[in-house]
């Protein structure tokens, strides 16, 4: 149920309803909107009687949400979400880019990166402490230390840290470290995990599972949102299909849609969906012609040194040709980068 | 293998390398380029001996193709192929639109929207006469009659046909009538059509397989330019995959693959891709940012009245905002309408 | 709609409701069963009247059938479909094993491959004189000589020949010469390929597409039930998804719905299901359990000298072990071989 | 690699080796097998001198272990793996069946339903206290309550409990209760989680994720066997393909694969596989002939009102004929209930 506030509506109208809410044992939500707030209510399992909330004062409509993803739905909110951060606002009339490497691999090579990303007009730093490797043999990433090096390269050059959380013992480490939170593509459906982000302040950047329905990806938005952190972006990153000309099968078919239902920003990330850096640019400019609100590519110093994925990564050079690109590519969107 | 001949050198010479080929059993393929000529062959079980050909006048060098597919392969054709109608060239520097309705319905319809297209630039019309569809209750196309209709279209308004052929059967008929003959998604791998339009003089459209991979469908291109029909243009569909936000899983990304392993054009068909007309557009926007040379695009004067595939066609309005967009972005991607 | 007869009703009253039905510009298909005999009727693209036939004498009932296959239907047959065969029937209460090499490759191994499966019981010779390939360089099949081969083959053992038609130029050829023809699964929906089968008067075993819905793979069937040839055989083939431990992804879970809702006979093919000699064996066995009513199989006199699908072809000893196996226990799943 | 010892080795000898292996910084993992003990060794991201070992006294070679998964692979342990449960055998010469409903609704429901299988000589029941739900708004599970509940059946009637852990914080409280802990599809690949309970001293039943490839899924094993816990059981639960006609498409194929490759018990879920309970039967009955060592199966005293998963849980009468199916044909496969 979402009860939509008239225009006018006095601050103690909204307090009044969140009170009825309450009351009704059920989880409030408020949401305000550029003329009118709106308030979402959770937790209810049968029908919510409309007329409750329809008497009190400064209240305009009680509309029923039909989806079975509330927050996440264009029903509940009408207008994009914008996510603001120091660096930069996420969402409409932008197309923003995170880059870096996959991997934390030293300070010094997340220090070149930071500074020619910034150099660059790139205000979005991704790289992994926590690396969720198939092989437990397989190098799994700095864990604490990497954060560190991270939130080094945000103190010297401004940048806002991506990186990945891939369980509850550290969450608190990755909150305090990070400006957002990425829950990985194996994790979209780690439930646990999902409702601990949802209690963290910080954006998150949810990853769509390798085999995900879009009404299953927007559920798993819906978990983070549940639990009042309102500040979800969705990233496709390609599915898993019998198609081999790529490492997965990049869905970019999966952003109208999404756009359509939900009013959360839609990131595409073409390293992985792809798996090869020739073909990065091109799906990279595809997801913005499609609508994408931005991408999270993979760009290292010396891709082939790379400690994982240096076939997806591109060169500085090549990062920044395709930033040039988008840049005068975005105004005909309606984006600026 | 190929044979490049040096850029001075005679007919005389490519004849000779002909005739060779010839002597060895074998079929050559003869490739006109702009600075010089390369001949092709195929047919050879095991290796063909380089020295053969190279010690002949007028060779530049022989080249090994490493490729399961010869002659749809850039190792065999480094140029992009262009396919010249008299409506206008498919290929490289361009972006075409075909348009039309799925089936061929009446005379009145065909024609009303041949002339609205023309009206917009757009120069090709697409339009089933004989329709392969699941149920063989279901309205199966008008057949010879449809395909008399489109001709007339072509008479009153200039435009060219695209048009599918299902069967050996017919296929004397839609090389008549048609400027391009399309080879539907299920029969991408029906091997006796894919020889029988490889003698066909007009050029084909070969849809990919719903769950082909893209050698598989380069392949089949090999199947019909083995016939000695070099005019192929490849067309991306949207393939099977879990995944139920769309009819099917467009996949752009295998464009850059695609045009990285062949010199065909490259099509995308975004309304069998998404299955939805309010996705199309950003569909198609997606496809010329990911390198297509064109969409093929369901149109129809009165989509809810459709007797096939309504819910995915554009109406008039639709499409031709749709065509200004691609217009005024097409120059940023080197192409043009 | 189904219009079923009374136990007792006369020839008479089935020909007149065939009359009617054919008055009504429908086809009539007279299914008799084992106490009555029962009418169906496909063409109507709307509602028919069930009170038209209902006034009839010796009309029990009419039913209208819900599914969009028709003659495929439980609904419209409730028996399971028996094809009789001179060397034995198909369906209930048997497990039939069709067995053989991927390719007629010469007279003597077909020779010999044939008077080996006789002397094992098993009655059934699977070989291909026209052969579909991803590839117009390799081999083709030999085609009508092939299937002359396998006519010998017939004579000599008195062996039954399932063998593959790729096209409408060649249905006569096959029909002549084969016992059951097969159409694959490339061409599953080559609508006018099941046309034309649908006028042979041999039993047609279907193999289902690699990427076909459980209802396609019906309406296909459909299609050669609407011609009027009611003997079908389905076969599960495996089926692409992201799996890469097989060939395919053999989907023994299809054969209990394909059997609720079709009264066909439902076949595996173990060895394009999986691709590997070594798992066939355990899938057959499983074929068997899931509820199948037989098996086609690669069996090879050398496997390793095969001229295609070596690898997932059983030596002789290996089908005899395996054919051993299933005789002693189809009992168990109340079947025979 | 892997060390194998002389069949007459001493304590001391094997000690030994396990110091060696240690002082080169790596893990030893010591495997008494029939004659002899095997010694596997992880950790090392280059290659380990072979030469080291086979000096050493009492051992009879040093085996390079080729595929990326080590402790789970045939190579480091050729015989099958069996658990040992106070309950009864798990592996080579069983058929175990595992039953009870998709989650615990009520002590009286769980108590009815182990005292049934107890009854009918089924010694396992699974019952999920946490649940994964697509939706943060339907039933979570009852959590540690529930896992009370199920001790209590345990302590009441002696039946092991099989139920899932979601995530590290609750991995006490389930290692605590639960007799086998499972790890759900959604959770494959939540390294932390295997890590954790590669920790516990409890076996772990690992369901295949559902997009996930074979040697992903022995690589998710892997993480568990490093951690110490070389008890798993790998379940097979059905993979998503754009197969309609079931939940999910039970991938029984991957059986012998598994098996060939790895030593661990494989088990079969037919109901999430199938997600239909009349195909339950003829799916457990294919586990069984596939090689399968167990199922793991849906039942509910009152299906109909199950508060999740009805539609594919068996009653207590179709649970009873399937077992008595099962243990009737499981001799013909070298098996027993």
């Amino acid at each position: 149920m979402l009860v939509v506030m008239q225009s006018h509506a006095a601050d103690s109208d909204v307090a009044r309803v969140v009170e009825v809410i309450k009351a009704q044992g059920l989880t409030p939500h408020v949401m305000p909107g550029a003329t009118r707030t709106a308030i979402g209510m959770t937790g209810n399992t049968g029908a919510v009687d409309q007329s409750l909330f329809e008497v009190l004062p400064g209240v305009e409509e009680a509309i029923r949400v039909t989806k079975p993803y509330k927050l996440a739905s264009r029903e509940m909110k009408r207008d994009d979400t914008t996510i603001a951060l120091a660096q930069g606002a996420i969402g409409p009339g932008q197309f923003t880019v995170v880059a870096g490497p996959c991997s934390v691999e030293s300070e010094a090579m997340i220090l070149k990166t930071a500074e020619f990303l910034v150099s660059k007009g790139i205000k979005f730093l991704r790289a992994g402490a926590f690396k969720p490797r198939t092989s437990p043999y397989a190098f799994q990433g700095m864990g604490v230390e990497g954060l560190k090096i991270l939130a080094k390269a945000r103190e010297r050059t401004g940048i806002a840290v991506v990186t990945e959380l891939m369980d509850t013992e550290y969450a608190s480490a990755v909150e305090e470290y990070a400006d957002v939170i990425q829950i990985g593509t194996r994790n979209m459906q780690n439930f646990s995990l999902l409702k601990r982000v949802g209690k963290c302040r910080k954006p998150v950047l949810l990853k769509r599972g390798m085999s995900a329905t879009l009404e299953e990806w927007l559920m798993a938005a819906e978990y983070v949102l549940a639990g009042g952190n309102y500040q979800v972006i969705l990233c496709e990153r390609g599915v898993r299909t019998f198609s081999d000309h790529s490492r997965n099968t990049l869905d970019l078919s999966v952003i109208p849609p999404a756009k359509a239902l939900s009013h959360l920003p839609v990131f595409v990330d073409p390293s992985h969906g792809t798996g090869k850096r020739a073909y990065v640019p091109a799906m990279s400019l595809a997801a913005l012609a499609a609508g994408a609100d931005g991408i999270i590519v993979e760009a290292h110093p010396e891709p082939d040194k790379a400690m994982s994925d240096g076939a997806q990564s591109l060169d500085f050079a090549g990062l920044e040709k395709l930033t040039e690109r988008l840049k005068s590519l975005a105004p005909a969107f309606g984006r600026a980068l």
